[in-house]
């Protein structure tokens, strides 16, 4: 299963976090930029080969102490066709160098279309007759607010490609609270898609005890995180909001199980604009990002 | 105000529904799929290739008694960069004959993403001092599970760019209820949404009495639909779920207000694939589209 995979490379490394990959131009270092810019134009393209570069030097300098990388969709999107390449780019560089690549795509529809976004990341697209690959990730983020339904179609392909997906459950934004903790039936709407999510990864455990379905639970809500631990003893959590929007080591611990397995804990913008604090040049800004990968790393594991 | 554009083009063709362009390669014709695949090869390109002439036969038989068009995006990112290309074409192409662009895209995330996928589709990025559009469609949907800070950023450039968002409040599918019908605070979750619409959309009203900030309400609801439509009076409503997924013309009718307007109802396939129903020849899909899509016209017209 895709959920071992990703456990056997925890492991490996002995360190449960994931570098993201969030690459808005402002974070990529000025001599880059203008390699870029110089070469391809100060346009979409040019931006777009910037965070190629700017990638491939982090993934580069990651990639032997870190299990997986998580490019947001969005920061590709956002650079039009030319960053939806780079996005491509940054993906096949990234299982290249054998880390397991979760897409933050945060897809959601109704099950026909859930089904096409689902072939479109984790399946295979049929051009008669023949079966494509459009995109192939180890994993994709998605959303629950269209019920089972538009969930169903990511589940049935994680277990015929052997991928798996990380359904929003609490999320890490100010604001999650205003849906995701309001109380229905004596629940909060988080706990009941807590429930769902349970259900769906029943059928997916693999060697490890996890399962295919795991659940986004932000580290800047520690308590409840800890009830969705219960309430998801075999998911996997993936887990933002460490660093940058203000979750520490103490905030992420309630997402762990007491195998110390069970969470993978986001980094981006700490890692990628690490070269922007403290003496680095910006050279040196994957050295940096290396750096504090290691320090999020023991600061991670010092807690478990 | 983008949505007043989208209330003149209404009032225009005497039309309240929008063409949904969702090509997927088995609603294609055999003659255009043979000669993308004889000319671009049976791969992702010739898919892609396949997919932009058969839209663009959809566009040119339908711009003249549509105002709208709304491409899922699942079904372009299905076929990988190729069918994001398509999805570009099919974009340009739709604005060149006039047309009102909705995206389906259903994007959400957390504040500063939300930002970056607000940018891609509704505002422009920087490139280091330079404005660019990296994708111009008039309107996008958005999903709400975040919270307002998830939505904010899709508001804020609805004012700065002149756009339109709908924001998923009670979708069409049938697992929609799971989470959206929940009872919390003696209101279900989709009516907690429509009032946060409500609000999103209050410093947004055009001249045409409605703001920027619409909502997605599934046909398949009508009961619910008629809660909605007096909990966000002065939002839009875009329907999916007739044809179908099953909504008849009646369904629809609590989607309005009494002035006629209101709402945008969305046929995707039974628009797409009229041509095979009935005596068409595969040659004949664009005139069985613009057949149906009258035919819907009359339908919904008829019942206001």
């Amino acid at each position: 299963m895709s959920v071992d995979l990703l456990v056997k490379r925890i492991k490996e490394k002995g360190n449960p976090s994931v570098a993201g990959l969030d690459p808005k131009l402002e974070y990529v270092p000025g001599y880059i930029k203008e390699k870029a810019f110089n070469e391809y134009g100060k346009n979409l393209r040019g931006a777009a080969e910037a965070i190629i570069m700017f990638n491939k030097g982090l993934i580069d300098a990651l990639y032997d102490i870190v299990p997986a990388v998580k490019p947001q969709s969005a920061f590709y999107e956002m650079y039009g066709l030319e960053g939806e390449r780079a996005l491509h780019k940054t993906i096949s560089y990234a299982k290249e160098r054998g880390l397991y690549v979760i897409l933050d795509v945060k897809r959601n529809d109704i099950g026909s279309t859930a089904e096409a976004y689902s072939k479109a990341y984790l399946g295979k697209v049929d051009i008669d007759g023949d079966e494509v690959s459009p995109c192939d990730v180890d994993s994709v983020t998605v959303n629950p607010y269209l019920g089972t339904d538009g969930v169903a179609p990511f589940v049935a392909d994680c277990k015929k490609y052997d991928k798996a997906i990380f359904t929003l459950v609490k999320t890490s934004n100010p604001s999650s609270g205003e849906l995701q903790d309001l109380k229905a039936g004596g629940r909060a709407i988080f706990e009941t898609v807590a429930e769902r999510v349970n259900e769906w990864n029943a059928g997916t455990i693999g060697e490890s005890g996890y399962g295919a379905v795991g659940a986004v639970v932000g580290a800047t809500y520690p308590e409840q995180a800890a009830v969705l631990r219960k309430l998801m003893p075999k998911s996997y959590f993936l887990v933002p909001g460490y660093g940058a929007q203000g979750g520490g080591a103490q905030g992420v611990l309630p997402c762990f199980n007491e195998d110390g397995l069970g969470a993978i804990v986001n980094s981006s913008r700490g890692i990628m604009c690490a070269y922007k604090k403290g003496d680095w040049k910006d050279e040196q800004y994957a050295e940096a990002a290396r750096a504090e990968a290691l320090r999020m790393k023991a600061d991670i594991v010092g807690v478990l």
